[in-house]
């Protein structure tokens, strides 16, 4: 099963690929999409939305696992980003119905095993699983790495984070 | 001059089309998509942005204006308002550069004077510019409208009002 992870942003949107077989897991491809800062917001929409279907149509992953977004207390800025979010999930639904979603907390109780890990342990525990020699940078394209594995280990509760 | 006035939401997204032509506006058509609310948001978000293409095909705008999205106190509805925003604009995006956005309160002052006005009194002022017999339902689709004639009359002053 190959499996697309994606932690929503604006400015940073990171991406990672992994196949699964049984309990093997094999990183396929991490990184990040950016946009810059003086691009306006609705350009940096559709290169967003380029981005993604680019993605799609490269890797084909079969299910899609998002890192569920928490509000900024900067109103300007957690608009953008749930923009962002909003033309993601819509290019993602255009290529399958198969779309999850996960909490950090739940991220971090994956990989982990405990729900108020570090980033740092986060990271190190997915450098392990995958077997590579670095820590996956940057960090948006680990955490999205983080969120595929999550969605592969999840098994038959696979079904309550589907999205709504 | 064709204008496309946007009032974006997820469940209701108000949309109005005039021509102008010097200080005359007609009206040519004002409605809403509506996607029901026992649709997964994802695939709202596909719909809204397959009706926006359908009708930027069929009515094509020169110019798109929208209401600037004020930001509700429920998180999560105000995260998915803003998912059907973004979604909006990047399908406007790729139609046009001619973006523009207006504030409730820029909007009340060039339709009736008053930035304090009541949604009555700016659907009435609508409704005698336009000379239509009756007031243009439902709400959104009178509030498109309002920013639709709002960007006709903003003149010189309009870049001012470009979306960044």
């Amino acid at each position: 099963m190959r499996i697309l992870g994606i932690d929503p942003g604006l400015a940073t949107l990171g991406y990672g690929v992994i196949d699964t077989q049984g309990s093997k897991i094999t990183l396929i491809t991490a990184g990040a999409v950016i946009t810059p800062p003086d691009m306006i917001t609705p350009d940096r929409l559709v290169k967003i939305r380029c981005d993604i279907r680019e993605l799609l149509t490269v890797y084909q992953p079969q299910e899609i696992a998002f890192e569920e977004l928490f509000f900024s207390k900067n109103i300007t800025t957690g608009m953008n980003v749930s923009a962002a979010r909003g033309v993601t999930l819509c290019a993602c639904a255009e290529y399958t119905k198969e779309l999850f979603e996960y909490t950090p907390m739940q991220i971090k109780q994956a990989i982990v095993g405990y729900g108020k890990a570090d980033k740092h342990q986060i990271q190190e525990m997915v450098r392990m699983i995958l077997h590579q020699e670095k820590i996956i940078r940057p960090d948006d394209a680990a955490d999205a790495v983080a969120v595929a594995i999550t969605h592969a280990n999840t098994g038959m509760l696979r079904e309550q984070f589907r999205m709504k």
